[in-house]
């Protein structure tokens, strides 16, 4: 299916700068590390910086506990950019002055009756093959280790580099990051149209305005798709993945160590006392609609597995569209329209992949080599 | 335990003006009662006008529905009260200009099991041995009825007297009409103390600012026994039961005619689209957090008779604190300190009670008459 064969590679000569459509954690990340390089950067969000899929995610950098069958090529990548977070975020956090809450106690993948832990067995077994470090748990060992896991959770599997980072602190931080190296922000600054003009890409407003720049960079996540002038086959092939979430806050004497993947929702602490719960999947276009249903099943999916989160306050519910790809894998790379590169898709991995996304789209725009991180991503294999 | 013998009636001279503690239901009832008396009155509310424990009420008025084995005495009041309120919503919006989405189609309390089948079916009996008009439903009536109930609902009561309001209306309505009756609000301002001075009752605020009138009514809901001046033994015995409660709106095809209460939840559908569902009841003290687990239980025992919310938009959610007393059972009447009168304690049947306690608190306070449907009530069974 997917063509690694085709080279994208665009060769611009000197680029000084570039426009980002998109002020979520890949436009954000992106901007940072080619401002960095000395390249002048715009990024314009149609809303405010940070606050889609990004903010509402719930901050998991989960490479092996998600290790799937048939998932291999996404691994690689993923693993990749697990690898490069805690150097990330330590750069993160000098350039910027903000913490970013990063946590390597690891992830506890549990099941909760005999079916799931058959499947997690399966797993776990694929995993070990694929030299992942992983370990396997009874329920008393785990909650040894986690004890307001549920009575009823009947084995588990430790993956000791699956971190966690708070992602809001992350977006706060990019965008102060970004500032101090230069980069211009543009909020509530909604991109209708991109073309080549002369040779260079051009943007248009909806307010009619225009920039110019040596490259433009698509990370508009769920809405890539939704700018003119690129036509029909060249657009991104990215739709939204509607995802509810929720938002706890930690009561005495309940505590959450692991970040906790059960059969129907996963539990995210964070340093300042929130516990992420989430997350939906749906498949709703546009819809940000919080429902009953989607809260319904995001409890019961939290408390059969942490059955101690019944008494805490529930702050916040978010919802995110997150962009999914036609085959749920990133688009990274340039397009076949001169100066245009696109940086979506990422789906349920933005946060994950934002280190090395970030690394790799400053390599292949300031010096011209392409990454070998991306071929199996390249927007031309949509074709 | 209830002495209905102690008279409790206190003869005042001529009543010209009543200060009232607290703007929730009773308190903003009986003050547009005693109004359009020609009284002089004044209303106190720590907070908003209606922002309390009524608003976040779903606005049932079921008696029939509601009438348990052993609560024959509040039954009898409950069931006047019922009675009394199409005139009173009709008077309300007369008075205002406000419709109070007053709604006549019934109350559907479904079973979905057998234990809940057998339950449903002895209170039913005990309501027709008491004379209440209910009748017994098929499954398939109740479906027939009301088709979005769930597929597994064995059988149903149908209570056709038991009616609903828009509750946020009718606080929105008495407001209005209290000031048009000439009363005067106090928004923000919080009693601290009350007193006899002089022989007439007087209350001190925060501020240290005073006022008197001939009569104090304390209607505080749950804040009702924190006001001082009424030493121990004097104070209404009240405390706050917790209820959260949420809020869905529609969404096409889904529709929900009759109030359906069932095993764990009921639904209350409002003529502006929104439906409540509600309601937790939790001695947590004065906690107003959200909980997971509340809102979990909320879901769950809605989606079990009504699975169609699964789809609904979740547009808020509200935490009250009902007044519930040491019996449970409102407390009205004068009390032992000259010149303060109690109405408070109304637990979580202050919607319904409004209509019969406006009126019998204007009619003991401004003729001196001892209301018969107060005699179960007085604060003296607590001596």
């Amino acid at each position: 299916m997917i063509n690694t064969a085709v080279s994208t590679l665009q060769v611009i000569m000197s680029v000084n700068s570039v426009n980002i459509i998109g002020g979520g954690i890949i436009g954000l990340a992106a901007g940072w590390q080619l401002a960095r390089r000395g390249i002048s950067v715009r990024i314009f969000e149609r809303g405010s910086m940070g606050r889609g899929a990004s903010f509402a995610a719930a901050g998991m950098l989960t490479a092996d506990a998600e290790l799937g069958f048939e998932e291999k090529k996404l691994y690689r990548v993923s693993r990749e950019s697990l690898g490069r977070w805690p150097a990330f975020a330590h750069l993160l956090e000098e350039d910027s002055g903000v913490s970013v809450g990063y946590q390597d106690q690891g992830t506890l993948v549990v099941a909760n009756d005999r079916d799931h832990e058959e499947a997690l067995r399966r797993m776990f077994d694929f995993q070990l093959g694929e030299g992942v470090d992983v370990s396997w748990l009874s329920g008393e060992e785990a909650r040894d280790l986690e004890p307001f896991l549920a009575p009823g959770i009947t084995g588990a599997v430790l993956a000791s580099d699956d971190h966690a980072v708070d992602n809001r602190a992350v977006l706060e931080a990019l965008v102060t990051a970004f500032q101090r190296a230069g980069g211009e922000l543009f909020e509530n600054s909604l991109v209708t149209d991109v073309g080549p003009d002369e040779h260079r890409p051009r943007i248009v407003m909806d307010d009619g305005s225009d920039f110019d720049a040596d490259v433009v960079v698509i990370a508009a996540g769920a809405w890539s798709n939704q700018i003119k002038g690129l036509e029909n086959g060249k657009k991104p092939p990215v739709r939204p993945v509607k995802g509810q979430i929720i938002e706890l806050q930690k009561v005495n004497p309940f505590d959450l160590k692991y970040v906790v993947r059960g059969p129907n929702a996963y539990l995210v602490p964070h340093l300042d006392g929130r516990i992420m719960v989430g997350a939906t999947s749906e498949e709703m276009g546009y819809d940000t609609r919080v429902t009953a249903g989607g809260i319904y099943k995001i409890l019961e999916g939290g408390w059969e597995i942490v059955p101690g989160i019944y008494d805490l306050s529930l702050t916040e519910i978010f919802v995110g569209l997150r962009p999914g790809s036609r085959d749920n894998h990133p688009i990274m790379g340039f397009s076949d329209v001169p100066g245009v590169y696109f940086a979506t898709g990422h789906f349920r991995h933005g946060i994950l992949h934002s280190a090395l996304s970030a690394e790799e789209i400053a390599l292949e725009i300031c010096e011209s080599v392409e990454s070998e991180w991306f071929s199996d991503f390249r927007p031309q294999r949509f074709a």
